[in-house]
């Protein structure tokens, strides 16, 4: 029998052309190019045809794309009637799972495609913002082909186009979280394409994966935590305190960077332009939360996460807390369906092992001597 | 950099209590019991109680499980109204999946309990009767709360009691599939429940894993090769062709068993039973099958898998084909939903790495020199 892993650490499950995520040296590489020197001047778009064309578009072929993108941004009518149904109250998260579902039922399997690629890309923003207004007692703002993926979806939102400035750090702050390695919703989406499954059930089982708290679930916990802590001033006594607590500092540490995250300085100079009463409390808090974890284990290199300056960027974008983690997924739905693609081309399952740790086999005592 | 395990095969990803696939011995064992004997005489509630609980229930502890299964059969309101949303002509893996996502929509967060697990395992079935009905013209029919999960299954199926032989045999089928240790679908739902999601996003993606022809949507196909084949006369002609084209043979090989799968074993005997038309010719297609692939590859053991003989006994039951694969999905809900609290109770980041096989960082050329 081989031996057992916990969490598949140190094991590599795929090889891919996707995402580079160089812990060592604190880099993120998109195919081939530094993620610095693709988030302050690449549109989502860009990014998303680098991921599933394997380049950088031509003006022409980028206006395709975002044309191909602009038209799929409807949902079905099963969709529309579904997210209906669904209580005002419900999790966003479960939302888009279930909406992006609904969106993707087919008359019988079809293998994964480009073209399933951008449709579902293209649906996300659309799913969200007609919640958020339904919610909010608004009638749905249909979507218009005119503007660029980041812009539509805040117009869709909010019923209005947004600043420039916020256009911006939107799609910054997508092309940033659009693919990062082997994460576990991206593993979630291969594991399923594994099995020669089609791209919505890749999908659906990623935003699941995403949901959890030790995945994508927790950056509206920082704000939570920065609520709690109220005031720079306030940071150092009450984070001491939540130590002795056993608390968690939310926004730190990552399995893969040993060195600062390079999405989390490029949204934390995002901050800092953008919401500045934030960036006064985080910085703070991020300051002592690493002096803190430092004098704890002078061993272990601790990083602020992309996580912690997110939620600031987010905040400043006008998203409530609960729209957090679907925007993630707003973002990482171009990796994930570049993996799906990646993963259906080799068609080899992944199927792990488990191992048996359970009583021995015996004779089952019939029910009516129990 | 650790070297890439194409299908994370021989690797193993959870230690369990739930099941053991013994397949040097042709075992399969359920929390210490070996199937064969379970596969007579245990209801599926039972299977699911000593997965859930760890033991055989007695008898006042079935009949309470039993009675919160089905206390549990209904569809909220918004399940309801997305499933009559749905094309009719729906694969109904999709249905399963997108209507499950629904019916586990929730206001936050919450962890998987056996609650959830109960709750989920009772829905299942219907949801798929339910859109058979509705596909086929007809009133959803209520379940019927004096009746145990597989009989009420094929009431609400068709409108009326089936013959106590069939009810049983859906039982056996039930569990004989209810759990086979690290099968790509359980490991999606042990991967989701790594980053503390909750039971529905797991059984979600476990169905969207199961769907793929690669795991469990291949059942269906066995019929079709074997309605090609058309008589027991024409088998072995048949099959020598269709290995002159390549076309794989539906139904055999797996990568664990090394002899006969145990649950083929019993399946084939309730077919000869059950649905002697379909054995005379599955039989024989079976013998021509493993004639064959033994003259191509004899040193690879040959063995006749589960989907094979499942086709028959579905059949004979009076399911279409294409439900074949969602109630699959029915009988495994009670091992995914174990090993989703098993994964849960240990709290550990399922997350392997990737090897990036991209090309080296190099300066992206703008948008207006490309």
């Amino acid at each position: 029998m081989p031996e057992y892993v916990p969490g598949l650490e140190g094991i590599v499950a795929a090889q891919t052309v996707i995402s580079l995520v160089d812990g060592a040296n604190g880099r993120l590489v998109y195919r081939g190019y530094v993620i610095a020197d693709l988030a302050e001047d690449m549109s989502f778009e860009e990014v998303a045809h680098l991921f599933w064309y394997g380049r950088l578009p031509t003006r022409a072929e980028l206006d395709g794309l975002a044309a191909e993108l602009s038209e799929w941004r409807g949902l079905t009518e099963a969709a529309s009637t579904a997210l209906d149904a669904l209580p005002k109250d419900s999790d966003p998260m479960d939302v888009l799972r279930s909406i992006v579902s609904v969106q993707g039922v087919r008359h019988a399997l079809e293998k994964p495609t480009l073209d399933h690629a951008i449709h579902a890309t293209a649906s996300f923003p659309t799913v969200l913002a007609a919640f958020q207004r339904r919610r909010r007692g608004l009638e749905p703002v249909r979507p218009r082909a005119d503007l660029g993926h980041a812009a539509n979806y805040l117009y869709m939102l909010n019923g209005k186009e947004a600043t420039p400035e916020l256009v911006r750090a939107l799609n910054t702050y997508l092309v940033l979280l659009a693919d990062h390695g082997m994460n576990a919703s991206t593993f979630t989406a291969r594991v399923i394409a594994s099995t020669d499954s089609d791209m919505s059930s890749c999908l659906v089982g990623a935003i699941g994966a995403l949901k959890g708290p030790a995945h994508g679930g927790a950056p509206s916990a920082v704000l939570d935590q920065l609520e709690q802590i109220g005031s720079a001033a306030n940071a150092e006594h009450w984070m001491r305190e939540a130590r002795k607590r056993k608390e968690r500092f939310m926004g730190f540490g990552h399995r893969v960077y040993r060195t600062y995250d390079p999405r989390a300085k490029i949204l934390k100079e995002m901050c800092a332009r953008l919401n500045p009463s934030f960036y006064e409390l985080a910085s703070r808090v991020e300051e002592t939360a690493l002096a803190i974890l430092h004098e704890e284990h002078p061993e272990r290199p601790q990083a602020t996460n992309v996580e912690f300056y997110s939620a600031g960027v987010l905040q400043a974008i006008g998203l409530p807390k609960d729209l957090f983690p679907p925007t993630f997924a707003v973002a990482r739905v171009a990796g994930w369906t570049a993996h799906v693609l990646e993963q259906a081309s080799h068609n080899r399952l992944i199927r792990p092992q488990s191992e048996y740790i359970g009583p021995e086999p015996r004779k089952p005592v019939p029910l009516a001597e129990r």
